[in-house]
């Protein structure tokens, strides 16, 4: 029997989603939760690794059960069982055998969150990258919309990513200020390590003025990561949503 | 000279914003911050005590300086002295002598959040009340109406309340619903000990529907605060803001 989950998590105190010796993963509390639940050891398999300290509102992870669960009532075993993590299973499912977390995902979603203030965040502290110089999100805009499309990633590509090539689907890429918080929202059947930090990082290097948006293009099109800007901080980035 | 800030804090690990022996408030540390920014001892009025756990978006305090500063210079300041504490001054203004951050207030915003899903909060955690049995926030609203104007509170009243009169004029509430997020508004020029607590308990076995709204008017027609709901837990309070 194949079940998935939704999943939120305050990355914060976990060394990202996937289970490492020595450190306390996502992964790792909800596999031991799951073990206590069904009595018997089950390997997760998440839609995709966050790194430490980046946030989800919407990871799913499927894993087999050797029996048939109610799942409304796993969930709720579940949610006690990750106590006092900060971790909540949203929803579990019955899926079909054929259903893969990571390799049936046809789109993903991500959100990255700056606090454009003077004053650093207290409320928000480990929920957003604080900036305090103003920043310009029409023109950051204006830079992401060169990355739509199908490109060579490469100049956001972190040096240890494991993908066979660079070359990536960008579907959609808006940069909105509302008030003083900016959002930059992307989406994307799949993304190299650390692209979406590494696009924000220069994203905000335009919003600075630092770059035109013209030197961005420059960049991107260099197809070389140390033309890139800086990597963004994990604590704004969130696992919004995946499609199937 | 006289000055006043707007200040952000997370509530959680302050004993609230009142100084008190052996315990961490926020105005301790605010206190402790002027004093090394200005050189000399500072005492700080605020606008409103928060309790233990309640957070603010726009608390407002004043002090006394023995000599002029650069507002801006200030902010800074304080902001780079109060870390690593959840705290942060948004602006530092002049206020005229006849200024006080307490008396002065004319109407003061509060915002209670509620998270109605059947899964507790994680990345919301600490920020939010979890309420897993659907609320009907329509109902709560509709009760929420009858508290609008001048009354006696008593029945939201905490029993340590030191008013000396338990009649308050309740400007404006509102109760709306935003997806799994249910959040009450209210102002007043100022509030009984608890009363924003006490009122959402109260509201809350109304969206339940524990209590009708009938049953609701009675309770706070009866004067008594044994006749009203629990006190809802303090995570879920902002102090937004002050109108002076």
């Amino acid at each position: 029997m194949k079940y998935a989950f939704i999943v939120e998590y305050d990355g914060t105190p976990f060394c990202g989603w996937q289970r490492q010796s020595g450190v306390l993963s996502v992964q790792e509390v909800l596999e031991n939760a799951l073990k206590i639940a069904l009595r018997h050891e089950v390997v997760l398999f998440g839609s995709g690794r966050t790194d430490t300290g980046v946030h989800a509102w919407g990871q799913v992870a499927h894993f087999e059960s050797l029996y048939a669960v109610d799942a409304f009532k796993l969930r709720d075993s579940l949610n006690a069982l990750v106590r006092p993590h900060p971790i909540a299973v949203h929803q579990v499912f019955a899926v079909p055998d054929t259903f893969h977390a990571r390799f049936s995902a046809r789109e993903r979603f991500y959100t990255y969150l700056i606090q454009n203030t003077r004053f650093p965040p207290a409320l928000e502290r480990n929920r957003v990258w604080h900036i305090a110089v103003p920043l310009d999100a029409e023109k950051m805009n204006q830079a992401a919309q060169l990355l739509i499309g199908k490109h060579d990633f490469s100049t956001f590509r972190a040096t240890e990513c494991q993908a066979k090539s660079p070359v990536k689907t960008l579907n959609h890429i808006a940069v909105r200020r509302d008030g003083d918080k900016i959002t930059v929202s992307v989406s994307a059947r799949s993304f190299l390590h650390h692209q979406v930090r590494n696009m924000v990082g220069s994203l905000a290097l335009v919003g600075r003025g630092k770059w035109t948006v013209q030197a961005f293009k420059e960049a991107f099109d260099a197809c070389d990561r140390t033309k890139g800007g800086p990597t963004a901080p994990a604590r704004g980035l969130y696992f919004e949503r995946v499609v199937y």
